[in-house]
């Protein structure tokens, strides 16, 4: 349980440091017959990697991923899905340096109050490259979804003061944005802004929202599993995120009752919907069929070039100077993580749904 | 995996209907020799149950708490502890009219998407009873924490436009309140404006703010299992949450990583501590030492007594009047279940970080 | 983790001490739209509990059973099914002796070793009372199982050195026969057996098979989740087996693979079929489509009215002289506890095995 | 759940088949502070590669292992360890023939069922060689016992009608008999037997047996986790095993409670033993401090060289030769597997049993 395993059904484990020699990933539970190549997954891998823009670090890593089972003659086996990226653009001895102290928001001191010690070349098991598995797993779900005709959109709603605004036109814009921030007059002014804190040689924090479309009611298992809860689970597990709200979130701190309640109607195909949509998508823990609909708080990079104050593993205070490669905004690439972490969780839920009648059991093993 | 079971090593398997027999919870992973009574459970079970205040309903539920089993000579023996209430004061009756729509706000349509049909009674297993079974494990967990120098402390913090000002006095005025607003100024005017909303047969959602003290550094498991995500899955597993946050919480999306960075120092003892808590104690999903601090949003109960519009089961639309007993606010009652569902989530992290360091391993076996 | 949960998906939580209040389980994951009704788990109950013959403690349990929640108008809700029966005839003033040392063959010594002290009162939680829960949980497994085609019959093959001939007619005769014995000629010369061995204030061994026809093929999860390897567990995890064996079991130790290899054929109907069935219904950890075939050994009752030296808690050696009710052979009894675990690992597995393949999931979702 | 994830705090997840890229594991929950280098695995790689003696395949496999993670300055560092063995000597051409037929005793008719489609190339995940994963982590697991002072030795017991006397002085000669047999004279023995089977084209089953020394009394979970119970279902997972025994095993049955009750005693250090030891270091389910004894069947390997009646995919009777590399006794290489599967059940409850009492518990947080 050191927890890198996650799902119930849909499992993925994954591994890897930031300096180690690489970063991976197992899927256990893929059912078999999936078209899976290693362009499925890498055309994720290349939406998160650094070096895109240059409101990245501009690391050059190819994050080529492999796919060292699971896979025959294109199609997944049934049997666990092992993908490696190999790490290829570490200098160790970039990283000497920071051995010694603890960077102010980052994980140095509590991994050493666990562990006793820690990797602490650019931050091991708690860099940002531990994503890779995420986003590579990530891609397997959300081809399943594709198939059952679920689809994931995430983009950046918030930079600093900047949001996009509620009526933008967005899939089609989030990849015109470097930002990922589909409202792009916005997005252009964010640029600037961003510019700006560069300059200042600090780091800005924003907001990820999450569309889900295609979701089947009746899926999410009622009390501690409920659908919200679990994607909330994986949203936090995010290393920068620091909150997580489902439909009108915390809204409904000022709201009333009858300003929240979702009215349902009848739609032209006799089917239940609701004429809003504050519920998020999810009633009782169970999709009701409508978006899911999810934001996430992604904190600012800790790693900043500012003089800051800290302490030493040997207790000393000091101040400290971060070197190196930083992302002085996460959200655009965190943007593939938050779809990576829904699409595992709504993934792992359809599986558990499929035993919640009888009738459909009986119907699956062809017993009436 | 039908979503009732919570926990890896201290793990709570709930049960129960609204109006079936009983609600009930099997802890299956207390350590022995804890001292334990059903008093320990009731205060617990008396501070969440209903008719407290005249912003609950008043229905008059004893809520009185059995242990069956996992006791012995006062002491749990390491085998599951077996806790029931029994229900006494349900009248199924009441609820035979609501059997044929969909109320909004509700889980009915979910569970018919997902099940087929439900139990329509008072909500059966949707409804904010079976947080019974949660807040009764939940009191075994408070008592272990406090042996282990852990205290949990959660509290109303807004309600509507009306939030409890920083500079309060917490711990003490908590109970003070009937709406365990500890700012005892700003619950007297909540109250009012509650009182209004009551008269406008609405309700109200509201903010909880929960506050852990004495955790010690370096609890919580890497990636999947971070300290945050298990607390944030646990928080929204809780009926009405709509969004969950750590520290500094969604403010981040605002911040620059000079704002959010906590600076380190050695304290006069020592020990590492941080200027500022925006990290809400936990940094890397490992907690830091600090206080732990999140907060719950509260939508508005959906039961108003308002007329809504709504569908029926046979898809037709119709109005509906709500009938029957609901609190027009559950945040009082909510941050029992928060405490609760914190003290889980805390007590089996806990437990899982004793495996973490080889050296305690073998001083725990009697090895050097 | 405190061992009392089993299951991954139709997951039972059993808790209940032998002379404690009850003795009860949770079932989480049992699919809505099942009839259930007590009578189904009574019947069951009542093959299990003691005094229905002279080889059984004749002491008076009606083992009642209650359910308490998750069926709703005579079908499972699909939310938990809480069952309990509570314990009537338990008089703890027989126990206070044995308080002191240590029986042989009991899980005295080991309890105190784990836990520091132990609810000694007719062996606490590991009491052959224990295994109600199971029996109980294993009764809805059944009918579920009843509801796909699959049927599990166990019996007792072996008592000391009298064995079931091979050519016994089954299933008519298993309750004819006191000791579920169904080759009654051998049947009643075991009987003679037993009688001196009572006489001689000893208790016997056995061995139970059980024999699960009807299942499909396909269901079992590769490598470490193989339904042989969960079959097992759940055999070995009731208290008295001390070995579990498939198929030809270990005669396979002094057999050649030309000899052990089961010639496939097929049948009339163009199925796939076996000559033989050396690998008991089980290939490679999956289901073959034959009948799975499994065996427990089962020690003798450990309770023997014989003096026996041991050792008291506070380290001395002494005789003890065990009094009250015991089985002489448990093997009847446990014959309901063999069917009741199989048909646990059953249902767990056909579950899981809905999600193996794309084509399947895709039409369950209504996807093609 | 696709079953390749074992364990509960020490967990691992395998991955790999037979002719794919490789074959690994990632172990997640070891704790940090353990020195551990490839060649701690690597040593019982060897002991497990092919080619070692003429009773196994000569399939040249350097099977060398690449640790991929979770190292850091030659320790562990709490984090997942990922470790890879690539395969280099897999020929695919060699087994296009059997992509059409179903191999009796083997899993390609069992695959089929249930994923619709197989890795037919060397058994894909059904090979033996999936056991590479296994003891790679088997070989962590047992450097973690070493430090807690258990240790486990597995050997070949039973070979066709050649059993080692129960006087041989076992683990100085188990390795030096090609057999592992540490009865030389038996060994020898059985060697003319083995020779003789070779020549019929013929493979033979036999037993090994696993002795657990210095396992601390008080480890196992009641009920469904009982020390025994996991240890059989990880030594049942093992592909050819087909039965699994604890102490007196299956000759329990034919025993009385007088024979098999263990007299217990008090030694000169005070502590309490036992005289005899057919509990096989278990009661109830939890370690008693005497040396745990299990022994596994091992059926003959299916693969033989004689022509063997079955069945095409296409539901056609036919004959086949199967032809390539295959060992005619896999006990000498599966006692490497026990010990390896031995181990990690071990762990996990030796990790789990830290959570048993509150006083430990309270120690190990520095409260008293």
């Amino acid at each position: 349980m050191a927890g890198s395993i996650a799902g119930e059904v849909f499992r993925v484990s994954t591994w890897g440091e930031s300096h180690g020699k690489g970063i991976g990933v197992v899927v256990d539970g893929c059912p078999a017959g999936l078209e899976l190549t290693e362009e499925d997954i890498q055309k994720y891998l290349d939406r998160r990697k650094p070096g895109q823009t240059k409101y990245s670090t501009p690391r050059k890593e190819g994050d080529e991923v492999q796919i060292l089972s699971g896979i025959f003659e294109g199609k997944t086996t049934g049997t666990p899905i092992s993908m490696v990226v190999m790490n290829t653009s570490q200098k160790s001895a970039d990283y000497s340096e920071i051995a010694g102290y603890y960077r102010p928001g980052h994980a140095d001191y509590t991994f050493d109050a666990k562990y006793g010690f820690r990797d602490y070349r650019g931050g091991g098991r708690s860099s940002g490259r531990e994503t890779i598995g995420r986003v590579a797993a990530g891609a397997i779900a959300i081809k399943i979804l594709e198939k059952l005709g679920v689809t994931i959109t995430a983009y950046t709603k918030q930079i600093g003061e900047f949001s996009c605004r509620p009526d933008f036109s967005a899939r089609e814009n989030i990849e015109k944005s470097p930002l990922r921030m589909p409202d792009l007059e916005i997005s252009a002014k964010t640029e600037e802004y961003l510019t700006q804190k560069m300059k200042e040689m600090d780091s800005v924090g924003g907001m990820i929202e999450c569309i889900v479309s295609g979701m089947p009611a009746g899926i999410g298992e009622p009390v501690f599993d409920k659908l919200d809860a679990v994607l909330a689970r994986n949203i936090v597990s995010i290393g920068a995120v620091k909150g997580v709200e489902i439909g009108a979130g915390f809204a409904v701190a000022g709201m009333t009752g009858s300003q929240n309640n979702d009215e349902f109607y009848i739609n032209e195909s006799g089917c239940v919907k609701k004429r809003t949509n504050f519920a998020g998508g999810i009633l009782g823990g169970i999709s009701d069929g409508d978006d899911i609909v999810l934001r996430a708080a992604i904190k600012p990079t800790p790693s900043i070039f500012q003089s800051q104050k800290t302490v030493t593993r040997q207790g000393e205070e000091t101040c400290v100077q971060i070197k190196g490669r930083h992302d002085p905004v996460i959200m655009p690439r965190a943007v593939v993580v938050v779809e990576a972490m829904t699409a595992l969780a709504l993934v792992d839920e359809l599986f558990l749904g499929m035993t919640s009648r009888m009738d459909k059991i009986m119907n699956y093993y062809g017993r009436k």
